[in-house]
């Protein structure tokens, strides 16, 4: 997951100059034009993007998907078919948007990025997807890296269900609720790197996993930042704002907007494990050193009145009458294993052994 | 308790498939039928789930209770029979909902998280409660495993009080005030943990004691993150919105409002509790530390000068006027005899023995 | 002070069943009517609880006063003759509520926690009191434990001045006031606990005295619990919503709520200085223990080069050259003596000594 | 500066007798009558407080400045004259009150703390203002000892300029100007010994230090604890809520406000800053123990070593071929050299030289 | 970066005395003159300030760009001729204002603090941007030390652009563009103080590491007062409030508000970042002590056994049976390597070493 994420305007530019930002994810941009009903559904490739300007105002639910968003000319040329104001263009080939909704007279403009786990692997990517919403026509920018909206085509294709059924505003639905649940995939793989940090930082404290933990809690706290503004997007649309999103569609948003609820519940939780993490670790490697502690004092304590009873009959001193006794060399072991095992009892009754 | 709860969509799955989350919980589905009025009260067991539909628009107070949602078809057709939008269907099969409550033309849904401490044990089982309130018909969804709302049911049999006279509103108070009051035997069951903990990190504070106060931690917030949406929908309810629930019966909802206050209260209490309790371990931990290296400071400072004094006595050098005293070696022990005792009173008055 | 609120419920029992919680304060509830205006003042008991019904809709401010709120029958034959709410009864046998003050129709209902510190000791008692407030009629209810009203009542009958002149609203001000007022003196109680601890921690940093910090910030902590709802009544009372209570006095009530947020104030004070003080006792056994080893360094690193000096003269090796010279001894002598005050020197300008 | 406010009701006495609070600042309440229009200005001393009843309604702005607020029985007369409410004349007497504006009806009520750091040293003192504000007439409270509101009768009496121009309301601005004014001394001074505190922390992290750190910070905490509720006035007034000050005039009243908010982010900072030198602190001293560890570690490890070799060679066993060499001595010394070289050169690495 | 904002007021002044903060930085006050439209740009200096009061009400866009606010003279005379409240002239010469906008009968007046991070450098310069908006005419007023604005002359002087073709309420987009814009700058160079930081710190945590989080801590804090209010502004204006500016631009100023927003996500995660590098310093320290500890502990224990050992051959006592062995002296070697051998493999395992 990138951490920082790299900040947008390039100060001294001319600010009605649109510039892509980012790096370029697909060679050339493809617009796909989806048409569906009850009954048929067709996919075709467009060919020259001037087209798309008669779509304004079609009569059955269209989706014109683009992927990939640096060709300017084009998304401009796109823009102006389609009667987008050139400030939506500009946060188009802007990819670091925040995610919002933005209301215009006869569309909707949303931007929200969207996350993706890839399989088996530790690895996140993320990107931008903007979906451009009028009466009939669906309008989707992805850039072309993560795909979490090819699985919302093949149901439309493939199943006659709701889906199917229901207008374009549904396929609004569908698409965010796409978007949403990619989070969660992402959420588990945090999820997995907690466990896994957890059992590290039990096992052995070292360095290395406080600053594990640290880049887990920058990861959490930028996917925190990632969902809120998702969370106001989602409310706004869940209240039921957007003309162009019919009252009967609005009930499974509010769905949408719940499942944002609960991933910000899943990261503030992941938030406390983490702050709890680096107790555990500051207090792990505080019990390391009292180990290490209280090994020194019991070799010193024990060995350092030993030492100095040795030292007492290493003297040349006259008139030490031990030097007389034969058993004292005996005797002089027996108190020194004395002082020994009684040290030994009192460490042990003072639990420090 | 589960700590981590389980995150809910499986994403890549068709949005409009409802899909049982959880362990299922009940072999069967059942469902009984209960009504009642004030001379008389009956309850039988409902065969085929076709026959729920009339039911939509009956004049006496009718509680339909459902235990077990795994049985996705029977909920589904209870669903279309009563009128309900698929959505709520979808919440009731994914049991692991946030606590809400949702305002539809003819109904109200709430979803609630339900708790029980099972008796004598430390085990809190949990599981999601599903009410739909329509004018004079309660349906109530229940996983099966916990079960808070018999209770309500026996009152509802055995007396003739204010439950039998007043109407089916009357009824989802005291199904929400038994759901809410289950909660207060898990604080209480967090309380005695809470307590268990506190004296045994006071008298030894184990590196396991700290996991355990994380992971106490962790449950009371949990516990917060399960109680906060519960208030909110109680306050939803409480502010009389819903024209389901009388007047009269909004005074009583108040009062369930206030229990969830108070457990919040209490929630907050612990967990200040449980900060200072990491404290204290700490501190503890550190007091330990000290204690150790008092020991180690007192047995090295009293007998590092007295090895070094029967050092100066075990020089080989010429000259050194000491060896023919034959007093020297009685006044050396008087002398380390000193020293020990000096140290000892200076140690005493520092308090460091 | 009680610490941890006993909480309320009792899962099971049936909502519409009142029971009393907490311990019994008085044997037998007692009522007294006390009858005022300009010119006279009455007080007399009553005897038959029937009675009272008669008092609503009195034309001179009456304050009736009950004493013990554990005679259930009692209690509910008062509500039912004065048209009360069922829930208001129940409010008031549980006395564990929250303060919060509740509108009906022709009635308030104010529940609210009064605190009384006992003269010289330093125990802290508590109790619930309630107050319906109609019209003329003032209902108080007391268990009976902490007597924070009757100074009211004196000043009623003493005094001609502002309480006998105005109506029963202005009574309700006096009483909030001294319940409000009782609350400084609980808070002067904590601010000379934490004087005295403060004394201690900088005194003496023992474990004891992290565990008396630990207690104090959680009785601030409750307190602040205490005093924030209450806070929120007088809020509710001084915005002149209830029209039992006159504009005149709801002057006198903001002062009142000016009281609440000066309480908070003074609490929130509490709390930083309590933080602060665990700054200051972990500090403080973090300097002892510096201290500790300060000394053991001092004596080690003087002592220890001694000890290998000695050490080297001991040595049985042929070819020794000092061994030979007379002046040898004192020389080592001298060498120690430098050594010894040069490290002595050297600590001294390292300020370890 | 006064750290705990000394809260203010005594408990017990009647709400309606008022009773000054504070020591007494001034011997005698003295009235100055102080009048003024584009051309001239006149100040003379009110002998009679009952005259002062006349001055409501006067053409010409006019400021009764009261100074001294103990003579409980004049400032009753004055109150009763100009027909203020009795709880505006307790709130005055009351000299601990939180800084607020009541709104009555034909007069307004502002009561703000005051701070004046007095010169060269750096003693704060504070007192409370308080101001009725009328038609055109201002009435001034002050307790005596903190002479805040002179500069203006100064500029008013000297300058011909806008003061002078305007109302009765711009009159009130500068008052309360030279009140938000008389704040950014005492944080000047804050900041002053904040400064000194950091130098010494950072040279000599002292226990006493820490004391001094702590002070500061419950200083600055009182200080935002005065400032917001002033704050909370200055936005009131600067809304053109109140009718006696003309729209010309609340432009100016903003820009008190926007130095409230000024005051606020300044307090803001500091406290961050404070919170970084318990952090540098903590630091410091963990940092000392670290030297002193370092220094008995390496003297411990050079000599312990050496130590041990000498008291091998101080033996007395039969069969040690090394004490028949005559090179031992020199070269045993060798080694020893060689160990302690090596030593420091592995601490010199390792930099705990 | 001037961390510690200088305080304004100069408590005792008059406060209808304009008096400019800050140094000054320019000699002389220039006034530039700049129309534009769709086909033509002209830039003049302007030399008589009193000729601007015919500016009011201009057809064509008009942009008075004034730098240097040290002639309080001219400024009074150029607020008089454009009819601008003195207040705002103040504001002007008070260079320390918080970003605020107010809005005025026929304009609105915008402060701005403007950062610029000069090329290649670390420093950071600051200074305040006044924004006046008229109708067609917009004054600005620069110190004259960071020039942030003149990209945007340019910009207008060479492209023939949207700049051009829209009206002043665009310049005015384009000038807070510009200058939130140069945020962005300073937000990268904190950024890369983080990382090199952040490096030192895991490499070698010194003392001077900690103050140096501590300043930038500081900075980025400093950064967030700024930028919040600024975020006030952008909002109010991105609301449509202000008549002088067109719908048209609404749109691009709510762009604006998005930049100011992303700028506090970048702030706060650097906040967050900056809280742990103190854990890892920390950490980090500690662990270093660690290190110092086990070298200690390590040397220690391997070398008091061995050292009381031979002590223990040192002595004189009479009776030692060992002193007769000739295989006494190797044995004890071996004994000896053995202990040293044991140790190592304890400390091995216990993974010390």
């Amino acid at each position: 997951m990138r951490r920082h994420r790299r900040l947008t305007p390039q100060p001294g530019l001319p600010p009605e100059t649109p510039v892509p930002t980012g790096e370029k994810k697909v060679e050339h941009t493809e617009i796909a034009l989806i048409t569906y009903d009850q009954t048929h559904f067709d996919e075709k490739a467009v060919e020259a993007v001037e087209d798309c300007a008669a779509l304004k105002g079609v009569a059955t639910p269209t989706w014109l998907r683009v992927v990939g968003v640096h060709d300017v000319e084009m998304l401009q040329k796109l823009g102006e078919g389609l009667g987008l104001h050139p400030m939506v263009i500009e946060d188009l080939l802007d990819t670091t948007q925040r995610s919002k909704v933005e209301f215009f007279d006869d569309y909707i403009f949303v931007v929200a990025r969207v996350f993706r786990a890839d399989e088996g692997g530790t690895a996140v990517e993320s990107e931008q997807v903007g979906l451009v919403v009028f009466d009939n026509l669906i309008v989707s920018f992805e850039e072309g890296g993560v795909d979490v909206l090819s699985p919302v085509k093949e149901r439309l294709r493939t199943s006659k269900g709701r889906g199917r059924q229901m207008g374009a505003d549904y396929l609004v639905y569908s698409l965010l609720d796409a978007i949403v649940d990619a989070y969660f995939e992402v959420i588990e793989r945090l999820g997995q790197r907690l466990e896994d940090l957890e059992e590290a930082i039990v096992t052995d404290p070292a360095p290395s996993a406080l600053q594990a933990v640290h880049d887990l809690r920058t990861d959490v706290s930028y996917l925190r930042k990632c969902v809120w503004p998702l969370r106001e997007v989602m409310s706004c649309l869940a209240r039921g704002e957007a003309v162009m999103i019919g009252e009967s569609v609005t009930v499974y948003l509010r769905d949408v907007y719940d499942h944002t609820i609960q991933l910000i519940d899943a990261i503030e939780t992941y938030q406390e494990i983490v702050s709890n993490l680096v107790d555990i670790y500051l207090s792990g490697v505080s019990n390391r050193m009292n180990e290490i502690m209280k090994r020194l004092t019991v070799v010193a304590t024990i060995f350092i009145p030993l030492t100095f009873l040795v030292g007492v009959y290493g003297m040349n001193l006259k008139g030490m009458p031990e030097y007389d006794l034969p058993w004292a060399y005996p005797a002089l072991w027996g108190v020194m294993v004395f002082v020994v095992v009684a040290q030994v009892a009192y460490f042990r009754r003072r639990k420090w052994l």
